[in-house]
């Protein structure tokens, strides 16, 4: 049973976009910050053809916004993440994991800074807003935590970019990578940033009116059309490739940031104040044991995966298959895996038990790209 | 597009029991606190029925534990909810509303007092634990906050004392409602409490273990045999017919304690330091506008309902339908709404606007097992 039908309620949020997105298709949803994400629409191997070919525009509602405004937003910022958000500044966008006072990931959002006093995180599925709000609350700062109705829309893939301009002006080519501009649509201000869950380039756009997003798509859509736009979704081929991690499958709460291999955006030389930094400065220093790598794993394609698969090597277990698929273009079975350390200087071999059967496979780089002539 | 299909992952955690429920042939799912819940087996009807007449077994182990231990841990229970807490001795359970400074939901958990310095909040689907471990941090308070790894089993329905007798001895019959004992299944301690998401009467089993879990499954299912025992799950047409809400789906982040009818559960004349009494206090001198009530609605069967539907009286919008059902045993369709509190009067015609047309409706009492005799 890979697929058992979802049964959608008002606790499962539909976004602004819901019906069009079945119109055009979509078979399959999970659920994210309580809310609908499209997982397929012509099928995983066909939407990742697509992607990496054409453009395909998102629904992802569901990277709900948690907002601080007010005069302690930009204290409350920092405490939250152990990136270095001093250089920050508006129009910046920021990979900016959120660990607690042990290190360990709570979520892993995109910030945003709207204004000086005014920020947005863009979050991974676990309810930021309650343990933003519980620390500005215990800690008696000035400040709004709230999570605004804000429905991101991505146009991802090669074509983006001018699909964009079409919609929005030539003004978007200037978005450099995780930069964000404030673009008029027919009169409405919208958020238009140069990000996504791919590697394939393109936007999101931060759609606080749901009117205005039902025309936002279909214009999107027509302007798309000389370049075989399509309905898409983040797709779990070309996320696993790119080595985008995915919060509650490949890390989760009983990782650190280190153990996440998120050490590039963890500021540890920086004089902030970070929940958690501490205990991170003092992991790097005794080491870690586990960390987040890629494998690739031999033999025919792996089956659907729904809980980790065992990582064994002679001795027994030293970690587990956190995601892994077929990539019908590199032939092989990529996958996301935590591993001890000891194990993970490229190409050490080691064994999957997936649930057809151990499988030989080898440690190798993320992004994927260049891994396959091992 | 009623039931699509729901991409299982990681993320959407799978219990010890998902193998068991899925060979007892579980139709549909829902995500809940990140983990899947079964929806529906034999159909919402016959599971219904079922669980009127008989008894089942429930894999709710997306009821998660938010568990407070340590010196501070009787203070931060307090503070988490409006309910005094002052006479949860251990043993005792009670439902305790969460909410935040303006007296808007958080949770409606179930709180259980383990030891002195011991809580578990049994929690609906948001992040209690972020809530409650920002709370502790921010002011300095000596209390752990995590979120253990225990899956409740739950025996619901008229002959459910009968098989928990079986399997635990007759001690569980003395067990009070709201009430729980630690007891022994195969020499491991395990919590039972006279407690479940049903009228029909019943205990979860707090399983802490997954192989114990697993026995315990079966032993239930063996004992149970004689009582026609069947998988089951919350059922969405007994739960509306009891008036049980559905955080998420009935009452949401926007409404406060008092607008979802929790007033009996909210101990505004306690002098107790609680998140967000104050707000409710005012709220209950100055008067809510809106209120949780329960709706008669006429006409054949609703369709299946994923979005709230207008209700309105004459003038315009007077509130939203949040769950609606045909109920095959009252013969009518039952639904709980959120109306503004001029239209609250029982008896008031009201009309709701389903996908499929207008219908005339009346406010009702819940439970609504009386109310069909208007």
């Amino acid at each position: 049973m890979n697929a058992p039908l979802l049964s959608v309620s008002r606790r499962t949020r539909s976004t602004p976009f819901s019906g069009r997105v079945e119109a055009a298709g979509v078979r399959a949803y999970t659920v994210y910050n309580h809310m609908l994400l499209p997982t397929t629409f012509r099928g995983v191997e066909e939407d990742y053809l697509h992607l990496r070919r054409a453009v395909q525009v998102w629904d992802v509602s569901c990277e709900r916004q948690v907002e601080l405004v007010g005069p302690d937003a930009a204290r409350l910022a920092q405490l939250l993440t152990v990136r270095d958000l001093r250089s920050l500044t508006i129009g910046r966008c920021a990979y900016a994991p959120i660990v607690d006072d042990d290190g360990l990931l709570i979520n892993d959002p995109i910030a945003l800074r709207l204004a000086e006093d005014r920020y947005w995180f863009s979050i991974a599925d676990s309810d930021v807003a309650l343990w933003a709000a519980g620390n500005a609350r215990g800690l008696g700062l000035n400040v709004s935590v709230r999570e605004p109705d804000v429905w991101p829309l991505a146009i991802q893939g090669p074509e983006a970019e001018d699909v964009a301009a079409l919609v929005f002006g030539d003004v978007v080519r200037t978005i450099k990578f995780f930069r964000f501009a404030e673009l008029s649509f027919h009169g409405h201000s919208l958020i238009v940033a140069r990000t996504g869950w791919s590697a394939q380039g393109g936007f999101e756009i931060y759609v606080d009116d749901a009117e205005v997003g039902a025309a936002l798509l279909d214009e999107i859509m027509i302007a798309g059309a000389p370049f075989d736009i399509g309905p898409g979704c983040p797709n779990q081929i070309e996320r696993i490739e790119a080595g985008l991690l995915s919060y509650g499958n490949d890390i989760t709460r009983a990782d650190t940031a280190l153990e996440a291999g998120l050490g590039n955006y963890c500021s540890l030389d920086a004089p902030i104040e970070a929940i958690g930094i501490d205990a991170l400065r003092r992991e790097r220093t005794a080491g870690i044991t586990k960390r987040v790598c890629g494998l690739l794993i031999d033999g025919e394609r792996v089956p659907a995966q729904r809980d980790p698969w065992m990582v064994s090597a002679g001795s027994g277990s030293v970690g587990i298959v956190t995601s892994a698929i077929w990539s019908p273009r590199l032939l092989t079975n990529v996958a996301l895996a935590m591993v001890n350390v000891e194990h993970l200087t490229i190409g050490t071999e080691l064994v999957v038990t997936a649930p057809d059967g151990d499988r030989s496979a080898h440690v190798t780089n993320v992004p994927f790209d260049g891994a396959v002539q091992r």
